[in-house]
């Protein structure tokens, strides 16, 4: 295998392909990359087994092959290459030269025969939507999924498409992300749920221009993403998802309108005063003009009013502000509207179209704090 | 105690004094700064025992009085306030009342009762220089101080003043580092060997603008720098520096003349192939238009050329690789003149005024891998 490439478009392959090579793994050809020139194409290949990546690499090809090599090694090599051309050689023992300039590197590769190559995925009837969109709706959901890899399904992301419309869906068992966008076009009914960890990853290759497009396809066990000469392959987590629509509620006895930015500013210096290993909730006072915000910790207390526009009853509710900042950072609007009940059901923040839900369950607070 | 003062004049001021409060102390005060009003002035002051800083704050002063807080919480308290007037207030039980626009935290102080003062020290004949050139020059020479506090002489610098020369010397068994400027005035002869750790808190500190001066000052166990109405006091490390001149040569059988750029990025690349627990060195070849590098570990090796000017002999010799990545990092000059004068011997880098010399002892080197 020979190739000749310029060191950025090499890089920048590398590093797509990286995001499925596992730091450490029982199987060590998967900590591989494989370099595979075949039929005018070069390609590079990873597998972690959950989550598969191909990606083409624009360059010269002088003579066919394929040659695996560790990618973190590979990886390291090229970043530090100067920015020219770069030649890629390997002999009969899969010995691998790279050449730039008057750098010569010299390191051993393996054949590529153990490494579990990505199935061949019959792609039919494409969900095109921009990368910039995708980008933002993992954005605004993928932080309210569990880490918890016990209850599998809430490690993942509920994808589902009615007509034209996509709804992505989280949730942790304390809370709830919803984002839904409008497709141009309308497709068949699709219910899958996509394993976090590959959304994360995707999200980090997507180049987040809205001119950019992606196509999603679905199979009973697989997503598979195609964008820019790269296609990335994961598995589904199977099973059924939540029953979300009967935990959602219009209802509400409390509106407030208030400026996104002081709100998040005032809850992020709140939890100053809060040790990771406390679990103290942030006690919120709502009356008719002012949003009354208190904590009390072993460190010490703090005390803040916002100005907000409210319609309904005075209510007096704890939370965990973790949970509130997570979402108010993901939101784009200057003003949001929350939406509560009483100060045991969840309380809504959602603007008018229903584009995004987030539903966060309050937390019992001692009343002697209030 | 009440204050009030701009949050950025005191965020500004806080990040001073933190730099002398250390993370874990077996006595608590010590994690606290204390406020002190008093005579007209608001002063913040820390100390870990090997160094204090005190410094003034711009502010209104209400009323008078002394206030221990932790340093941790309180500087993370006024970074997250809005950028605005902050009221600073404390009741007869030493509770500090932090109010700022709607935000108020309150949180728990000490008397300051407890707290280690700065002793007086009686200044005399301070050294004037620009801040900028007391930052390079530690920039140009800590990274070579000892960290084995064994020995503790290794962990400092020495500060040698002759006349209007000041040298600036660290060494840590395997190099030596040497800065030498020409200070405005002549000064009393001064050696003392201040802590590393002391330079590396106050270059943080320093502006680093060549029109603003610090004044040093020198007891016989304390050296004091004095700079933007903040003073930095530190302890001396005692004993008797080194004598360094008997291994400084000017002799020499080889001079090359290189980039220091390219250099440095190739010792950079063939550092790729190291592993940190392997202590592999970099094999220097030199003969009349080029410098080979190589370097041979069990994840590859290395192979590249560099074009030099060279006097002398030539020669074969091997390196540490991080000793000469760190003395070229620190180098301004373009192009860099490297003394040789046989495999066992040290290599110079220095320039033609001696301004700078970094001595690098060379290591042994397996004859197979030449």
């Amino acid at each position: 295998m020979k190739i000749v490439c310029s060191k950025t478009e090499l890089l920048n392959r590398v590093n797509i392909v990286l995001k499925a090579v596992p730091a450490k793994s029982t199987m060590p050809i998967l900590e591989c990359l494989i370099i595979e020139v075949k039929n005018d194409r070069i390609k590079l290949i990873s597998n972690d087994m959950e989550l598969g990546i191909e990606t083409l690499v624009k360059g010269e090809i002088i003579e066919p092959g394929t040659v695996a090599v560790n990618a973190k090694v590979f990886s390291e090599i090229i970043r530090k290459l100067p920015d020219n051309d770069v030649t890629i050689d390997t002999d009969s023992n899969y010995l691998l030269t790279i050449i730039c300039e008057k750098a010569k590197f010299t390191i051993s590769g393996k054949s590529g025969e153990e490494f579990p190559y990505l199935p061949n995925i019959e792609k039919k009837s494409a969900v095109v939507l921009s990368q910039f969109t995708l980008k933002e709706v993992i954005r605004q959901t993928v932080f309210s999924i569990s880490d918890n890899e016990s209850n599998k399904i809430m490690t993942g992301e509920l994808f589902e498409i009615n007509g034209s419309e996509l709804k992505v869906v989280s949730l942790d068992g304390h809370r709830i992300s919803i984002r839904k966008i409008t497709l141009k076009e309308e497709y068949n009914d699709i219910k899958v749920i996509v394993p976090g960890k590959t959304l994360i990853e995707v999200s980090k290759i997507l180049s987040g221009e809205f001119t950019d497009e992606i196509s999603l396809f679905f199979t009973d066990k697989h997503i598979l993403f195609e964008f820019d000469d790269t296609i990335v392959l994961s598995r589904l987590i199977e099973g059924e998802y939540y029953k979300i629509n009967q935990m959602l509620s219009s209802d509400y006895e409390t509106k407030v309108t208030i400026n996104k930015k002081e709100l998040l500013n005032c809850i992020d210096r709140a939890t100053l005063l809060i040790k990771e290993t406390e679990k103290k909730p942030i006690i919120v006072k709502i009356d008719d003009r002012n949003m009354e915000l208190k904590i009390n910790s072993t460190i010490g207390s703090m005390d803040e009013e916002i100005d907000i526009t409210k319609e309904g009853k005075d209510i007096t509710i704890g939370f965990n502000p973790k949970f509130f900042i997570e979402a108010l950072r993901v939101i784009d609007d200057e003003d949001i509207d929350i939406y509560l009940i009483n100060p045991k059901a969840p309380c809504f923040i959602r603007d008018k179209d229903e584009s995004y839900i987030y539903l966060i369950l309050p937390v019992n607070f001692n009343s002697a704090v209030q």
